[in-house]
């Protein structure tokens, strides 16, 4: 099939998705979950298939661990799809509803995207994942995974289909690009007349050549230079915990901490003990010359430390003569992320909250509550950087759109 | 200075722009209508420079009336910075708010976009209407208009900056690309560390260039192929009027309506009426097979018709069976902007507000409509076609983003 005629296709089956009832959507799920778990044995033969050509190549021990699939990841795989089930139906909701005086009625209705294209890395999980979303969310999806991962994504995506299938729903809901070619995702990125929205899921790379590439839509999600600002203010046996949670409890992820900064006045009581935890964690610190003397063991910053996301044990240290010092340098480094702030004075606290451009900015928390089940949304397709239509986290309602219903009587514009 | 510079003066003023309290966006606006008209000679002279050029360059008769200031117009646009001054401050909303099991308490808060740009033609009234519309809502502007019109645009930002700074506001809240070559607009579409989002105004060209070029997410506007349906259930003496003012009220505007569906049982009754009131209103009909011997003068409707917006005294006409192949007419030659049905059977009118794909579905009433004055938001940036962000028409709500503020009490993630 070619790349055209598998994105008509999921244009064309958008409009059968769209109008399904929740229940029928929540009978398909708990098939595709099913069909998953009934048919794992051949999912997990066809992953270690990709495991085996991976390792060969010599592919990252991290990376490898995520290719993975096993019984133990499938049930939990299925469990996911079974719990976006029972998410409440985004769909059909009247967002608002106004009487003109010339009698016309507007009504602003939930509707889905149409077509979702998702581009991710070689996380086969992501497969399953980011179907049950777009389709609760009544959409149709074209996927398109990392070539390490394809033999897995296809055994996944057949039995998907499958499902879709035994439960009366057309099977284009859901479209896998087989075809890993550079060339055949560059193409994918330009079919606007078929694709509503696209989601790259992965690196700052990824991300980056969609944006540069595509003339679909996007929401960007994912990276994250993280920084937690201590202020003079600070409680420190608040902030020495928040810190190691921030930066340690998963160093790989988009809402780990990358930067400490920190209010000169209290650098003298407060760096001994930061650099204590972090020595006891085994995280390096990369400091500038204001802090770097009272931290046992670290290294001199150079000016592109502020501006990383490590996803590594280090940490980089700034010094600021005050909380508008804080924020102007996260507002200079950040990725509209996640950012926190130490205090416990509610004015600078506000000052923070108000002038830091990120998509969740918090007072004495760990940065590593953004998340969409942390916040309540039940569920995440990834977490958005960018302003336009969606920040932070994004659930269902993220995934939908809205139109206007407007029901007259025979108006006419004078 | 460079448009680099430029860009980077527009983000360095947004972090003030975000946070100017209502009553001085307000009194700033106001101060702006009032520079505005006390310089209206000098503003008027700078437009004539614009028209005699344009005119001897042999501008079209309809976009030189566009382009054209005089101080009926000036006095127009005077009053609509003053209407925009009296619209409600979206900034600081609270949208939501939770508080999670772990005592988080989670806000969800309007917020500026922070630098909008907008790219249109040579229609020096949207200089002044965007700037006032991006203002209030809290975001730096940099504001790209058509070469036809830049002496226009350069004096009317010169009193709106004037007015900023004498209101104690920075001037670089607003920014105007001066260098209106297409390398320039071109290098504008890539400025994405500075811009958070560009929003293009006008043709169908100028969103495609935009869309292609821009690694900056973008908000399409404008090009509307609108659909009136008479179904065979249609009150005829509704379905007259209403096309006759989607049709020739304003021929030029995105919400007038290019074609007319019919369904083949009351086209015998219906064609005769439709074909004299064109007629009168001196519009051409071009007409399927099936419909061209009821119309009397209609042409032959080429397919490349039913794509078509004409933005002209012409209609076209496609029969069909029934509310299905309307729909699946509309949503294939439909540019998801304004589609009509007429028709007194409420389930048919329900099946085509669900299923067609489009920003604004109408039930006998006229598309013309779809504005931002006439759904109540009080002003309008554009109308947007995409599905992303916003849908419809785009008031100061939908130049804005938001953020979640969390206040925690040192909560770590387990």
């Amino acid at each position: 099939m070619t790349l055209v005629e598998l994105c008509k296709r999921a244009a064309e089956a958008k409009y059968e998705v769209q109008y399904l009832s929740a229940d029928i959507k929540n009978k398909a799920l708990l098939k595709v979950a099913e069909e998953i778990l009934a048919n794992a044995a051949e999912i997990i033969e066809a992953n270690s298939t990709d495991y085996k050509i991976a390792e060969e190549n010599g592919m990252h021990p991290g990376l490898l661990d995520r290719l993975l699939l096993n019984e133990k990841r499938l049930d939990a795989i299925a469990e996911g799809i079974r719990q976006v089930a029972d998410l409440p139906d985004p769909i059909g909701e009247e967002i608002e509803e106004t009487i003109r005086p010339n009698g016309l009625q507007i009504k602003k209705v939930r509707v889905p995207m149409g077509v979702v294209g998702i581009i991710y890395e070689s996380r086969p999980n992501v497969t399953p994942d980011a179907f049950a979303l777009t389709f609760k969310s009544g959409n149709a999806a074209i996927l398109k995974g990392g070539s390490d991962c394809i033999h897995s994504n296809i055994a996944i995506v057949k039995y998907i289909r499958k499902a879709l299938e035994e439960s009366g729903v057309t099977p284009d809901a859901v479209q896998l690009i087989e075809n890993t070619d550079r060339a055949v995702t560059k193409e994918f990125m330009t079919m606007k007349q078929y694709v509503d929205v696209l989601i790259p899921r992965g690196s700052a790379g990824l991300i980056r050549a969609v944006t540069e590439n595509s003339n679909i839509p996007v929401i960007e999600t994912g990276t994250g230079n993280c920084h937690i600002y201590v202020d003079k203010e600070a409680d420190l046996e608040k902030a020495i915990p928040i810190i190691i949670n921030a930066k340690t409890q998963r160093i790989g992820v988009c809402n780990a901490a990358e930067s400490l900064v920190v209010h000169e006045d209290i650098k003298e009581e407060f760096l001994p003990l930061f650099a204590k935890a972090m020595n006891e964690h085994k995280v390096e610190v990369r400091a500038d010359k204001d802090s770097k003397e009272l931290i046992e063991g670290a290294l001199d910053a150079a000016e592109e430390d502020f501006g990383k996301e490590y996803l590594d044990y280090i940490i980089s240290v700034k010094t600021v003569k005050d909380v508008d010092e804080a924020i102007a340098h996260i507002n200079k480094y950040n990725t509209g992320h996640s950012e926190a702030i130490i205090t416990e004075n509610k004015e600078t606290a506000q000052r923070f909250l108000d002038r830091v451009d990120a998509a969740c900015v918090y007072v004495n928390a760990s940065t590593r509550f953004t998340d969409g089940f942390e916040f309540g949304l039940g569920a995440e397709i990834g977490i958005s950087t960018q302003k336009l239509h969606a920040r932070g986290p994004m659930g269902l309602k993220e995934l939908t759109s809205y139109k206007y219903e407007i029901i007259g009587e025979g108006q006419i514009r004078g």
